[in-house]
């Protein structure tokens, strides 16, 4: 192993392996349940709000702008723990969601199970009530 | 909402929607106590035998190839269930670890703690014993 990699790997730095766009993968985990509500992306300004403020700041990349989570629907995360992977390249955080963290209503964005089915597969809703009515609270 | 993306985000047919480079990220988590075990990426052929063998397949972006989790380590997870999110670009896989998901040794990736300090942050070990010496497990 190389210097650089024992030292990403092994060391108290926190270093944040961004990729060709600026970012890391985040997974964001009910810290009551361990349930994974979501999986988004932060740049270096929503890592450092995030630390900061102990709420769960993203990266919209379909927005292609910051964006602290909750600022539309009220739902915040408030952060718990934040932990990174040996490679730095992605964070966990251990949150407690106020009501739903997926944009569909539901309180995670994993809603549904894929099933084998033959050679391919299917998805089965589980989980999938939904906690807010998304056509209320995103207005245009 | 467009028709294409309503049937995305609310129908049963799996459409994983890939990024430029063929890739859905994956979360891994320990299905006894919810704990992230590690984030990687599946390529379609890896979606397509998880689904089929129940053990977790990746595609590693380092080594541009296929991998089994635990053919070389033998540390392999068994999938108890696999679910996919709103938008289909993420897999979240709840399994039965063997031993320790991580290359270095340890039973999660994440085993640093992110701390502010000052206008920073810093890292700190936690749940970070080693179940096995990745040297004698990992021979050239």
């Amino acid at each position: 192993m190389s210097t650089h990699s024992h030292d990403i790997e092994e060391g108290l730095s926190f270093q944040p392996k961004f990729d060709a766009a600026g970012l890391v993968t985040c997974v964001a985990t009910d810290a009551a349940t361990g349930d994974v509500l979501m999986v988004a992306h932060m740049n270096d300004e929503a890592l450092r709000k995030t630390i900061a403020t102990g709420e769960a700041w993203y990266f919209s990349r379909s927005r292609n702008a910051l964006w602290r989570k909750g600022e539309t629907s009220g739902q915040t995360q408030h952060v718990v723990e934040m932990r990174t992977d040996c490679d730095q390249d992605a964070v966990w955080l251990r949150v407690e969601q106020l009501g739903a963290a997926c944009h569909t209503g539901r309180r995670s964005c994993f809603y549904r199970r894929v099933e084998a089915e033959g050679t391919g597969a299917r998805l089965v809703f589980v989980d999938a009530d939904r906690l807010f009515d998304p056509s209320a609270v995103y207005k245009k």
